[in-house]
């Protein structure tokens, strides 16, 4: 992973993640039916990153140009806490959003990949981006991810940030029976 | 990418890109289900980048030897202008579109994976293929994308003649809000 | 393949072993279509692994987290012994298991990629994890594959434990025609 | 492609060439879904390569342990000239084959990747495995393809047989317009 710009301080603050869907939340790849749409390849870490994000009280959201049942059906699935779909300019969304949550731009997180998630890269307080995004959106990014989409990019930026806010050993350590160094001391 | 012969020269005049489908717009797999072809994997990425070529002003084909459903799914989706499938001879399909649009030879794109591009590869004015093309064919065109088919290989190419034509910085400033260079001037 | 602590010798003694599902017995794509899950992707040489495994006197099960009739008609095809699915935590079901079968924790292997297989990886004698498992999982494992899940991982650390059993050359020699060395002695 | 022990020299006489599916026409993934197997991913290259063998008198066969109508659909779309499915012990099938066919061992490819097609490896005049097979099915293979299965093991393996036959160049310049060399003599 790589960030610059004092990601590490404006990653403490987040309290809403935002993903793009196509190329992010997934690994690009469009699956044409003779029917529409057949499929979206989601990745299973992913998901159990977002239901981490969700115990350690980050909200998750989803913005997306395109607009299909399949993404509605693993947002359900994810318990994400908003959907757009079908947003050709995204900020309208986001601003929604932005004024339903009460939150301020330093407080929510973006991750997108193609040109179209510029904007919100550059006005969410932590514009990140997968490890396989476009040259213009990786140089926007403070959040450079080593996974491409969809093979565990989300999972590992949502990691850094629960890390950041010294949220990530409690959290596994519902899985190893071991209680982390900050959940002791009290 | 591996271009030669004046490459650049002849992108500066393309007026239209025709694509092959499986190994180009896909990554040549033929997902067959139990009541024939289930879905092709199309690349979002590839999507974008016709959408911009539309925007600069480049118009869009397909001609391809298979025939489906799902092609003329994602043609409609992608707002192809010409989709032309079942073509065991492809050079019937890329006369009549020349001849329908007015075009030369030296105006049109083409971007092909197999053996059966290899007549198209050669009567266009730039022969294209992606990077995992078979070796007879990545001998004969004059631009070789690096990216695989499917995986990024068109908006590649597609990237590499907007940039030719001057163009690239102008469709990508719409997305962060900066006036490119050649646009300023006016 | 990477071992440690006596993998070797606890292999020795395995009689079942025990399969995560996404991620493990597949790549870890979740392939969502407009209907619910479309499909999961399943590797057939971990299938002939596990047909193997059952020919050398070893039971299968399966315990994960999600819930589908993807998954039971896999297993039915596989024939695995024994399938818990929708299992938020999972030791319910290996305790289950383990008292049916009348085993105890030294003669069963565990598979996974995920925080959530932790507390089984932790308990089974032999805890196993797919070579692209998160870095908590790999440190915990007392294997860890070398090929990712979904792509041969379950029958590298089935060959493992046959081959420590000194089965592994016999079951070869009934396609290969040779009897195996501890064979020819009888 | 590794070569060995006079396969130059027996892939001059072959008169047919066998296929395994799983993993040798397809990347091994089974695909299942809530009703059943969903889907295979066989190669687009590979289909060209088989039409190709055609045209230059090569026969070709698929015999399969696994039963699908999805094999069926692809194999008449290849127009594959005898298919077996459902074969627990492959033998059976290919004796009945190279009768029918009044052919000799030596006449006969097959093409292969795990420890279910050894018998026929062995027995078929040019035993040959994708590049990604068991480690004991490459051992005894007399061609081991570079391209992994379903990725282009098998074109790449056909490419060699008519390479060998001398009628490679004169296929190709069916597409390039160029008479090849052994076709201008006449």
């Amino acid at each position: 992973m790589k960030t610059k710009n004092g990601a590490s301080e404006i990653a403490k603050k987040i309290k809403l993640i935002i993903f793009d869907v196509d190329g992010t939340l997934t690994d690009g790849c469009i699956y044409m039916g003779p029917e529409g749409e057949a499929m979206k390849a989601f990745s299973a870490r992913d998901g159990m990153g977002i239901a981490l994000a969700h115990k350690g009280d980050i909200k998750s959201a989803v913005i997306t140009g395109r607009s299909s049942r399949i993404m509605a059906k693993r947002g359900k699935e994810l318990k994400i806490d908003a959907l757009y779909q079908g947003c050709v300019d995204k900020r309208g969304a986001y601003e929604e959003l932005k004024l339903k949550l009460s939150l301020r731009d330093e407080e929510i997180a973006y991750v997108g990949d193609d040109l179209n998630d510029i904007p919100l890269i550059q006005q969410a307080g932590l514009g990140c981006c997968v490890g396989d995004a476009v040259s213009e959106v990786k140089e926007l990014a403070l959040v450079v991810a080593d996974y491409p989409g969809g093979k565990g990019a989300v999972r590992e930026i949502l990691e850094f940030i629960l890390k950041e806010q010294g949220k990530w050993d409690s959290l596994v350590s519902t899985f190893t029976g071991k209680k982390a160094a900050e959940g002791v001391s009290q």
